[in-house]
């Protein structure tokens, strides 16, 4: 971290952060300019708040040089990390397809989805049990029921399960799931992410609304700090003031990440388009950028699909679609 | 709800649209134009996903006419509403003052700024116990013994308190805490919303960095839903391109958000702006402006303030601002 | 155009807006509804400002079902438009590769680049001689000398210019220029896109770093509107919370316009990430999601580099990305 | 400008960015610490770009310490400028009442609304001639027209005039205005800023709707370093995802401009807004967060009212405001 001081800073403002600074462990290097005087911190500057160092009446302006990040970052873990989630492999040159409707509704629907998605090509299922929704009064998910059922459509069809969780009180109803998704909503539910990084489970991390790159790794690193480091990051669109898709999908996330971070990166284009119309083109996109997978919402009979999500496909499409970015991933593959 | 069809749209998927909406108790009236046809939706569209029907294939657009919202509504309950919190009042025409140090350090630290900022005009102090951190290695605040120091901080002055919850699991540790706040991060926390429309106390509901006035409202419909109509909505700016300030302090939201409800609005300045010198700027315009009141960060001791937020003013600046919005508040409580 | 009326809306006030639609040749529709009066405007509503009709007292909600663009609407002109510059052709299948440095410097620095980005397959050659620069202290550019060197360039490559007018005074000087580029800052510059309606040279017409997809259309239809049909669409970034990139590429404008609108997209994923390592892989993501072509910076040598961009490629790494596009652009095509 | 190199950064690289540095009169500073290499930059690193030397592959991290305005910075005029309009002052504590129609439509309308908002305290008079729509088949203003209009109001009643310029060949036809605008779309049209410079007449300059505060300070330098000092900032609401006002009007602007520069600051409520009834709390708020003036649309007759903006006043309205509005800043006069 650099420290640039303001000319004839107040010598004892200097001294109490020096000594705050030396309270932490933190060794500081002076080079003395001619107009500048700029300080070095070196040690474990992670855990320097850099805001509080910037408002100080003495300090022109502060830069971060390392990253606030250390088990998410590549710098200290250079090869892409893969897990191992049941019969299926992400990270490292797999391409991972997880599909499957936006909530679980019965045995019936889900398990007939499972097959057709199997069939299609995907390599994990999805389902919401619980539902963070807007309202009070819309449908919040079969949520215990919703897991059994999504773990009978497992029997059947041997995918891996995908479902979000919602509340560290619920942590047990999870004990059969492969994968526990962290919903964008709560990216920074920091008690919820440290529960999890006490589990032995696959996270898969979504990236919230409005929180940069950088946070989507802190909030990594929460989770692997407690000694869960299979985490699957997941951009899902940002909001911003653009209208015509729901949120807008930041796909230049990917290389940020790549180069960042040694974790997996799977992205949501049904979430962030919000129009199924729109999945196709941002799936081959996101799969020519290098993502490691997408997740992608499938309903189960279109001419029911009233109570699917609009982003979702039929499994026809989801089938064509699968096929698709399966060629452009071995394209690029190549590169 | 008024839902616009395209042209020649297709006979069965009407009938699907049509059967559903009925089977949620919707009732259906058709306008047929020369070139368009409308369906006006009656009953309680709350529970409709507005996202899900302008997705449909048939639909050409869809417009929400009734608020989602309905006990935070003011149409349903014209009066300000005005909650009691121990000895002072919140709303209909009180001016509230909750101010205190970013976060509680010790005993000393605690009652030293409660008497100081109590001694300035403030009606609550505020106080750090659980601190959401965007790093795993930040201090994550004194937590449960925070909370007993801003018991004994209450005790030698007589201020209410208000502390953030972070996870329902800690619920019974505000047990004897006046107001319970939810932070920015956890205002779309459901399952936390839940819980606190179970308790009986006073809600400060900060709004999240990407929220909007209207999700902050159906946010508060949560509590309420549950049986707690005590919530206090708290604007502490969004998230925008701009980064003179930490964020960026909405206070358009104040005549917004007193024209579609009934709940007094507080104005955080400390956390949107990040920049003390700031702070008094912009309570002044929140107050101008209209707001229920203030929540100001105010840390003990300027030549050791290094740990307090950079967003903190002096026991002597919060007092010359504290007479200052009275001033202001008196001057446009006559217009 | 739907205007949902308020219950109970004042008479004098109501007849004052019929009567005021009338006088602009709208046809009105009443549909009366049990609580709601619903009016459909039928005409050429594209000249009325629908936040005018929203800001009525007696007005509840609008929504437009037209687009307000007509020239750049796909419903009125289902084909992809195509365009012939020079020797090449943009639209309607092919893939545009325009390459060349920022800003153009000396006739040997663009003419070796032009030979270079030729050499390696793109199809125009970009070069800027006027310079939007944020400080008046930072060059501006060749300006006309810029021009001169860019048709030296084409002189000796064959390969068609495009650069960048930032005032009407110019226009002459773009007599020779075959594409005229008009830059993110002047996407609103209404005067200039009014005087580029009557030309007949195609126009490279970037997206306003915080315009909508719907504003870049209406737009291209001022252009469109004076005759000039010939519009090229370029994506170039938004400005959102997130610094990891200089902007944020939204490839979801590209299904997006494909679907609202019949011209040609091209994509510049080096403004719009800011950093040349992104370059490729959002490059080969515009492409899988079916740009019209790219829009690159390339710089001449490397060892000099410093003037150019930091979003520059070498020519090395461009003519490899040319291949890859290329290669995906053709897998794509088959879809 | 402190630039903190990589650790083994390659000889060559380092010994170009130091020799181009020197090309262009800059010195360097080497601070050595045993893992960074620090450089300080010293000279006029206004005409650096950042963006260029952050995205060197031997550079870590750049950070510029020094503004990149001068003529707009505090720190070189430490005084408020104030300028003479007419018989009225803007800056140094006087307060500015800019008020009039959206549209100047008709001799009768602006003399009667001159005459109204004169009589109800406005000291200059606002109204627009050239209209920048996003719809080429809106309404485009009377154009030379309205600016006649407005000079036999301003005959009238003796209040100067405010109205809009939207390209520099319009410059003649402005001989007469008191005040030139520049709109929010304009910000960034470089050669207009040019051109503007030239001239002798206070220049408003509204703030683009993505473009940060320093941004806008640059753009003010593009003026001054014309020769023309005399430049108003206007804050009118910056584009966020909140739709319930057509903009977010950042009030924060106003202490962060007054921090870093000497020019005065008005404020325009009613486009950042778009609706009259949030118009006067955020009159008062601006006010007291210690605007210079407010901008204020004020339509000549309530029952007609329709062509004029939703943001607009009536008259009687705005006597009540302009009243309030001076209440408050008599009252933090005092402050």
């Amino acid at each position: 971290m650099i420290v640039v001081l303001k000319e004839n800073s107040n010598k004892e403002q200097l001294s109490n952060l020096v000594d705050w600074l030396k309270s932490m462990n933190i060794e500081i290097q002076f080079c003395n300019g001619v107009h500048q005087t700029v300080m070095g911190l070196l040690g474990d500057t992670a855990k320097i708040d850099i805001d509080l160092i910037k408002a100080l009446e003495i300090v022109e302006e502060v830069m971060r040089v390392q990253e606030p990040y250390k088990s998410a970052n590549r710098k200290f873990h250079p090869l892409d990390s893969v897990f191992k989630v049941g019969n299926t492999t992400v990270g490292g040159g797999s391409f991972t397809l997880i599909a499957g409707p936006c909530s679980v509704e019965s045995e019936e629907q889900i398990c007939t989805v499972a097959k057709q998605v199997k069939d299609a090509g995907a390599t994990m299922l999805r389902g919401g049990a619980f539902k963070p929704r807007t309202s009070p009064y819309a449908f919040q998910g079969l949520r215990k029921e919703g897991i059994n059922l999504l773990l009978e459509a497992k029997k059947e069809t041997g995918l891996p399960i995908v479902t979000e969780i919602m509340d560290i009180s619920h942590i047990d109803l999870f004990a059969d799931v492969d994968v526990i998704q962290v919903g964008a909503r709560n990216m920074q539910n920091f008690e919820l992410l440290k529960e999890l990084g006490k589990t032995n489970k696959p996270i898969l991390l979504k990236r919230g609304l409005s929180s940069t790159v950088d946070e989507l790794l802190m909030s990594a690193e929460y989770i692997m700090a407690g000694g869960n480091e299979q985490v699957i990051l997941c951009e899902r669109g940002i909001r911003t003031f653009e209208t015509v898709t729901r949120n807008t999908l930041d796909l230049s996330a990917i290389p940020a990440l790549k180069a960042a971070s040694h974790l997996p990166i799977i992205i949501d284009p049904s979430h962030a388009t919000g129009k199924s119309k729109f999945v196709p083109a941002m799936s081959c996109a996101a799969t020519a950028a290098g993502a490691d997978g997408l997740i992608i919402e499938v309903h189960n009979d279109p001419s029911h699909a009233l109570c699917d999500g609009p982003q979702s496909l039929t499994p026809a499409d989801f089938k064509k679609l699968a096929k698709q970015v399966n060629e452009i991933h071995n394209l690029v593959s190549k590169f």
